[in-house]
């Protein structure tokens, strides 16, 4: 096993590293250069990450005997490397069709794959050329509901804002996720229900959530039909790999997109989960979305480790976590359109790698995924970035930035930018003790010129307040333009780094038993929320207690 | 100082704590009854923190000594407890006219703040009567506007969703926050220049994404006008400690509500500052709002600590932070409304106490502020919950639930709230190898009927695959329903939890220099990303690069 060895093997590195600090690296000017890739519009910049030749070296030695690439061509080949499920791992086939390689994948696989984004192709035509009646959907569709939670939801979510300025005309996208009835309440205040179009996608089609905002909006749609079954179900897609029971719930066949067993949620926006994407930004787009993750995957089967964005992108963060023990990551994108990216990284990096025991249920040696977190630059900076400058816990982050925006109001573009690299700078080089004191005394702290008496000792305090120690490293990733290709490159470039990752530290990356254990709890609990003392006895002391405290006050 | 003993007082407690689990403390129903307490319309369940009866009279023990009365007193009082800046703390004065107790807050600060929220009063009634143009307003507002970052943004944004259900008819409101002109191009895209008032919100009227964001607006206004500058301020309000530069800015001298030295922007919902919010649910509720607050108040002032709710809170967390080192807080509400609640409390709490030294300048010798994240449940079961249940690290929670929801969809409530109530009991709980395989041998475990071949060591290793370590630590608070009165008495409990810590950890939770550097360096590169080699070869090497980049790639 790999695990046993890994903190010995960097130990000497990180000792080394411990000495020197980012402000000295970064005069190495050769290191800058391997710790900058390029591959098609994705700049991926490592170079304000704490790590020099030597231990970078270490780290490609250390992939390199790990078999990674064997281990990539089971996964694009289709072995069953979802080894608790017994399943394949085939997203990548997905795109497979518009990859300049040949795909090794099942051929039974890819047909059903291509025949399925056939099938999209012709539904977002028709409802493009309003003709959706003639596929039994109502003529006139102006909204689009995505009913789904997690993997249904988070890639769609994040693909149909990211990539709002390459909108369809004439249909808006929303996405009803929670339980929460405020959701679904606000939602049919605002729509039509006779020409609101619902898709409803759920792998088991057993999903709770989704199958109760399903049945809410469907008793909408219902009422506007004064409850005739056939046209209500006119208003339904489903997507799932369970069509009898999407079926039984009331969708037609014809309107039941398959998902498969060989592709998780998480990892399933390029298959019919993208319909409501598909339906917002077209056929020509959505292809090209394809495209740029076809692309990045033809990278990551081809490109030596050293040029290899996944494979470098993982070995960051092993560095991170395995070595330098940081137990967060935050992702900071500088675009508005790339808000829901933070919450997409943190299923797809959480959900695949939170996980304690290997394959062959031995504990992992050392620690997995570490907590995805943050939200959009430059807003973060006026929020949070107080404690990632001057806290006690360094924080390694990750700036995505987009060059050519999508929109003609360049200084707010230059203001933008500029604040992404000033705050990648200002972290890697703070600010010493002795820089503070001289400012102040220079004049240049304006608090000092307002503060009370006090002479040196306050002085040297204020200056302590304004030290950062730097040091704090971070990833920049620069787009050069927010595209459906480069959006869909980005996607790939952070699934591959998470087979990498899953790879190194000897886990799973494609189950999710962790969240069985709550739900099975969930349906205990909610027949007692309305029950007896009887009920709530076989609870523990803390949901008795909470369960009680709800039966009080709701009467209240 | 007290910093220095931190850990040691508590190491007793925590090996004989490491022996036991959360399964057996449930066990102890008196302690679950110390560990819940009631303030209002706020339960606070801490019955799932790891601490016993002996632990926590030992946090108590320790607050006690620390003189902690005394400080909050001073803080009421007005004492300049902002060292650094040399200045007094008085947000509990904004809210001093409801409270119970009386203020011992200065004379001259209650009086501005009185004469304010009668300005605001004005205001909100003129606009919400139809009558704005007797205030130099436009006549018909539809769309309210605001503009400003970070406390002036994320306190109106959090409260106006949440109090959706409050929302007086007519107004819309948005808030324009990121430097990314994405976000303005697509509201001048939506809005009615000629129906919109823009609220400019900022301390100091020099804040680079709201300037420039206003520019953004006045020129989009000003087209509506054909440029008549006197039309166009009409549409303008500010909110400024700098009236003088809000003038200059454009606005009129009588559209200018004030801030105050004496409240941060991270605190400053209840001041002009939350304009927009009152606007958008009448004044009725805004003082609804401060009168939940201040009733936190008189508790935070009265109560001993062991029913004071924020002196709890802020005991959980140092035992969290200083004693079990846990790095990081995912802060999970069951509630679409409260959407905004973890960004909020991103601000509140990293940027009050991401420090690392005291006010004397001295480095503090253990932990401060965690990493805060999360998001809404129940997305977040379907995204990050797994590493939460089976990743290494143990991340302690918190939990946020409403009782009555604002909607009759009582069986997607039901399940809402059974869930929060199930997450927390399998984070405590866990399940044990042996429960696993227990299920496993009884048929339970569907994996196990579809596995390839194996025997006992496939179900051995799939069953350690579907184990749960249990004994992670969540706090659960519920609200009764989400009203203007308990979110102000939500916001205020982390108000003062934040000051607890700041004064547990001797740091000033009221300054933030640390986002001063980047400010800085963004100044210095804003001109060189248009400019010459020469202009760039002051910066780092990574800056240069990405500067360079970023010339190459606008061009193309």
């Amino acid at each position: 096993m790999l695990f046993e060895r890994r903190v010995p093997l960097f130990a000497d590195h990180a000792q080394r590293l411990a000495q020197t600090s980012l402000r000295e690296l970064l005069n190495d000017i050769p290191r800058g250069e391997r710790l900058r890739q390029r591959w098609g519009p994705i700049l991926l910049d490592l170079s304000r990450q704490k790590l020099d030749n030597q231990a970078l070296d270490a780290l490609g030695a250390h992939v390199e005997a790990s078999g990674w690439q064997q281990a990539r061509d089971a996964m694009f080949a289709g072995a069953s490397i979802n080894t608790s499920e017994n399943r394949a791992v085939l997203h990548t086939a997905l795109r497979a069709s518009v990859a300049q390689l040949p795909s090794p994948a099942p051929r039974e696989a890819l047909q059903e794959i291509e025949q399925t984004l056939q099938r999209i192709d012709k539904l977002v035509q028709a409802i493009g050329q309003g003709e959706a009646a003639s596929l039994g959907l109502p003529a006139t569709i102006t909204d689009v509901v995505n009913i789904g939670i997690g993997g249904s939801d988070l890639g769609p979510r994040l693909a149909v804002r990211a990539l709002a300025p390459f909108h369809v005309p004439h249909i808006r996208s929303h996405f009803l996720t929670n339980v929460d009835g405020q959701s679904a309440h606000d939602l049919m205040r605002q729509l039509d229900p006779r020409r609101t179009l619902v898709i409803v996608v759920s792998k088991t089609f057993t999903t709770q959530e989704t199958l109760l905002n399903g049945n809410v909006l469907r008793d909408w749609i219902a009422r506007a039909y004064d409850g005739d079954e056939r046209l209500v179900a006119r208003h339904f897609l489903a997507v799932s790999a369970s069509p009898a029971a999407a079926q039984a719930w009331g969708v037609p066949a014809a309107h039941i997109y398959p998902m498969w067993d060989f592709v998780g949620g998480r990892f399933s926006l390029w298959s019919a989960v993208g319909l409501s994407l598909a339906l917002a930004i077209g056929m020509e787009h959505f292809r090209a979305l394809l495209t740029g993750a076809a692309g990045v995957d033809d990278h990551f089967r081809t490109a030596p480790w050293q040029r290899n964005l996944p494979v470098l992108l993982s070995l960051v963060e092993y560095w991170n976590r395995d070595v330098q023990r940081h137990t967060s990551r935050a992702v900071v994108p500088y675009a508005d359109l790339l808000g829901d990216l933070t919450s997409y990284l943190q299923q797809l990096e959480m959900e695949s790698l939170g996980k304690q025991v290997t394959p062959q249920g031995d504990a992992v040696s050392g620690p997995t995924a570490p907590v995805v977190w943050g939200s959009v630059g430059t807003n973060a900076q006026h929020a949070y970035f107080q404690a990632l400058h001057q806290g006690t816990d360094v924080v390694p982050l990750e700036f995505i930035g987009v060059v050519k925006p999508a929109h003609p109001l360049r200084a707010n573009h230059d203001a933008l930018l500029s604040n992404l690299l000033a705050q990648a700078a200002a972290l890697a080089l703070g600010k010493t003790f002795a820089e503070a004191l001289a400012e102040a005394k220079d004049g240049g702290a304006e608090a000092l010129a307002e503060a009370k008496e006090g002479g040196d000792a306050t002085r040297r305090a204020l200056a302590a307040q304004r030290t950062f120690p730097g040091d704090r490293p971070s990833t920049v990733i620069l787009l050069d333009a927010l595209t459906p290709e480069s959006l869909g490159a980005l996607i790939a470039l952070y699934e591959h780094k998470v087979f990498m990752l899953g790879h190194l530290w000897g886990i799973n990356a494609f189950d999710q038993w962790g969240v069985e254990l709550g739900k099975g709890i969930a349906r205990q609990i909610l027949p007692a929320l309305d029950g007896t003392a009887e009920q709530r006895a076989g609870f523990d002391s803390a949901t008795r207690a909470l369960i009680e405290a709800i039966q009080e006050r709701r009467e209240g």
